[in-house]
């Protein structure tokens, strides 16, 4: 007779390598009887069967309200990607106290990082003056950055203040930014508890220097960053695009980049690899980067240590610590590929 | 007869509109005799008939011992560039009370930006990234990220623990790295009080995965950093060189570079502009620019406002408080071009 | 036809002064349909009538899972007291999705404040100082310090990492102390994520120079620090009361006190007011004070704020940002008088 | 024949035990000729015979021009008080390239922990309460509150903003105070920088809750907080007076405390030890201590550390780092008992 807990490993497409390496073996062996399953999604007869006992799920394994009715033993579900999938009953998991967890946080410092770098690389023109080196056509000093701006005591505007933001904004910090944001969820008030002023979307767009795009897609705001608001950036702004493509007419947006509007550095992209013969593969003032932001060994290593941690918690049924727990209304509203 | 103070504003290779704004010309009229030279060094004529009178020298004039000495209402020399130069005897001036500035703090923060902007380039291999893209040979996420590694909890070595560096210190902060210092001038207990950790020139080459060369070139450590040190370094780490290329061996950093042994940014070169035909022009996983660093408006703005408060200061017989003062001894090491 | 939503505004023990303010019933009025009590509980007839309507209920209203059935619209409870009374069916809530919120982050950074206060004066022993003062024993300098200790760069120990505590931890970060945890709801690692060492209660209590007692309690902890648990600190250390005096043996922790096994500082007690004939009322080193830590006029101005702020995000069906949520098998464990 | 550098030791009113512990004995002797006198100040014989040798003076030893120009090897002279003594001729040690050294930096942290700790004991009341506590006449919560106030987001001043201000500042930052400065030493600009706000003397005293007298005497300031300014002070402020008791008309403050226009905190007397018939020695609202602010164990540790490690750097002809060095006008105008 076993008396260990359940728990079903399932994290398709992440793979062993990301999420269960020896240490997290060894160790969920000794905290549980251990169901398995890599390379795609659990097959429905895993999973079926598992439910009677199952205490924690870690994946995206479907779990409609007839699963989750059928799961009693449920704690925790805890998805190993950044975001919400279509396929949990967000509601019926709150109501029956079931943990939704999800590692966004731990892939969060790994985007800042790069946004500090893209942000740099922009302003100060890293790229294109390194272009101009290897051509001979360089000049030096104030002579080459004419055109040139520094993050320091700039203006800088978030669009979305979520996971990405909360670990951007202390690299920010010793930056002395007047950082403004703009989030249709979050109160003026609570902004300014941390520091951050609150604006409307057109406010953001138009008068920042610095513009870093940080809001996931859901239902309501696919392509909201439409041609009339990517108008609205002006003044040479650097524009950081990293969280997901959808949130702007992708194509609009490159256009504009490539007609200096603004500068550009984008990691994301509506289709991904992006075409070979893809008009975007020319040379021009933006950065393009394949979607490296956040899927970083150290990331993976942070989802491990978060992952681990709240099991031990959960398993000694106490409150989860390190990973976000999903508001039911926000992630049902979340749109996923 | 005139009882305003005679300032010498004598500011060459700074030009009118790096220091001398219309904002810094009036007020310096209103407190002031003023007697300005641009576009060269002042001729030993307008020197020699402001000596006399002169209280504040602004620019890197020529004052050895004889100058001094036919200056005896001399209160400060301002020079206005980010470097000793060896044209002063700074013992001299120390003896006689003088207070001799420089403007180098006025610089170091987009010195430290640029640092930070090459570090995560290089860690994340934005620009290698970059170049794939336009060619075709991307791959996504981790598949792209197999040699990335982040700033977050990394190991970083600084080379000189002056200006630069202590403007680079609180912008590594948020990454929580474990920084060693090589600075021969400095002890072990200070650095241990400002948060680091002392180590000699080997451990600090050897041990570290982003490495920041910040040490100025004196006329003890030219090329301190030769093929034998450099061949320290290793462990696909990152090297930023920002301060002067002379302190290194520069060629065979180079040439290491290239084969690998690390990954470099270097802004500074030991002749610019760099010939047409120089070998360095061409594609390799360096991220070159050209002296970028430090000469940005903001860096000038920086220089003014500190220049401006410093000799309000002075003219009320106040002690400065924002420009960097000689230390003799270091200063008289100094070498420039 | 009324269509504001109904607001239940019944906060008894908190009075009109603290939370009821004009701004707040200007306010309230605007946004909803307004149902007031003060000067005791509301009557169950005002109650039960409000049920079929009501969105928001403020104030510790008793809320069996009967009602809670009975209150088909109800978004959340807002308790504008600190702590989780029994009186609510906090599993029932969290199944219907209703928040169910406290004000206890409003009152902290004044207990942290007075916390700091404490310890300074226990640890430099400035009232013991005074009364040598008044009397003319006073010695002056060191000769009055030989058992003066500082915070800075001391070994601190809290005992419990709630809201109380984590006001208290950035007033404590520029002293430069080693800190450790003993909070058996949270894991080591977690606690390291903050920058602090787990430990377990007998190496808090006998390790640490000064002993912050941080925590609520639960019908599980009471009197858990027993005389045995008591005599492990030692050390002439300073030991901080503030949370619940339920969490003692409070006559053996006053006891032990004026024997001189450590210093103290005691805001609460087992009966309030304390007996005018109380053993307690005498000359001691121990500092006594009436329950002052946290009722003070900024915190009801924090706790309006925050109520405030999260009743617009209810009521636009957006999460709440400003007040702490129950976790129901931590409420259900509080014990309340 | 020694080739020791010859260190004078002289550091009277310091005590072996509070500069010359067995580890400082020990190392001086291994880097030095050690020339020691302890209880008085060392007698003229020993100074004299020093003087062709002497490399490093350590302690208040006079040092008019006649004794500098008689100690040709002399690099440093360390006064391992806090303050500058008009024994030295600054402008002369400047002249010859001597470094005057103060270990004020060093007492100043444990000076800046009791203003916090006089600050909270008297905006929050806690020497009132306990003496109400102990009579019986205690209220409880917000009750006894009335008239407690909190730093968090207060208005704060700062008479001189020297070692104290800026060891107090970073104590200060978590409240998240404005703070305004009177400093006639430092520009406005300067301050802003600092995140500080200059005012002028009347403003200070007039506009802020708290008010720390932070600067030291000199013979131009002596009693400039004379009655006229003090009745600036209202508001039922908090004012802490701790750096010298001559920079105000202290009966006038005394008295003004007393009736209550001011609550104060004391630690420095015109006249130390008060006499036991002082008129200050009654049950009042202002609190007394005998000059505890800075003398404490750990900062004789810290200047022990601070002279060792500048005396290792000054033997190396390196830079002192650690403690503070003279300004010559400053240090002349200061005045001591």
């Amino acid at each position: 007779m076993n008396k260990k807990p359940l728990i079903l490993f399932d994290p398709f497409p992440r793979t062993k390598e990301m999420v269960f390496t020896p240490d997290v073996e060894k160790e969920l062996n000794n905290l549980s009887y251990l169901v398995t399953h890599f390379g795609k999604r659990a097959p429905k007869r895993i999973v079926e069967k598992s439910l009677p006992d199952v205490e924690i799920i870690i994946g995206q394994t479907d779990m409609p309200k007839e699963r989750l009715h059928r799961a009693p033993k449920l704690k925790a579900i805890i998805n190993v990607k950044a975001n919400w999938e279509p396929n949990i009953d967000y509601y019926e998991a709150q109501r029956r106290g079931i943990y939704v967890l999800s590692a966004a946080p731990a892939m969060a410092p790994a985007v800042a990082e790069v946004c500090i770098g893209y942000a740099i690389a922009l302003g100060r023109g890293i790229i294109q003056n390194y272009k101009k080196f290897l051509s001979g056509s360089e000049k030096y000093g104030i002579a080459e950055n004419k055109n040139a701006y520094t993050l320091f005591n700039s203006s800088v505007g978030f669009i979305g203040f979520g996971n990405l933001a909360r670990s951007l904004l202390p690299l920010l910090k010793p930056f002395n930014c007047n950082i403004s944001v703009y989030d249709p969820w979050l109160s003026a008030r609570y902004l300014e508890t941390q520091g951050l002023k609150a604006a409307n979307l057109n406010e953001v767009l138009s008068t920042n220097k610095f513009l870093f795009i940080l809001t996931g897609v859901t239902s309501e705001n696919e392509s909201f960053l439409n041609k009339e608001k990517l108008k609205l950036i002006g003044n040479d702004s650097s524009v950081i695009l990293v969280s997901r493509a959808e949130v702007v007419e992708f194509d609009t947006f490159i256009d504009l980049a490539e007609k200096n509007f603004y500068r550009a550095a984008v990691d994301v992209f509506p289709e991904e690899p992006v075409p070979l013969d893809s008009q975007y593969r020319k040379e021009s003032n933006i950065i393009y980067t394949s979607h490296i932001a956040g899927a970083l060994h150290s990331s993976y290593k942070n989802i491990r240590d978060m992952m681990m941690d709240d099991i031990r918690q959960i398993l000694k049924n106490h409150p989860p610590t390190r990973l976000q727990r999903a508001e039911p209304r926000q992630a049902e509203l979340r749109r996923d590929r």
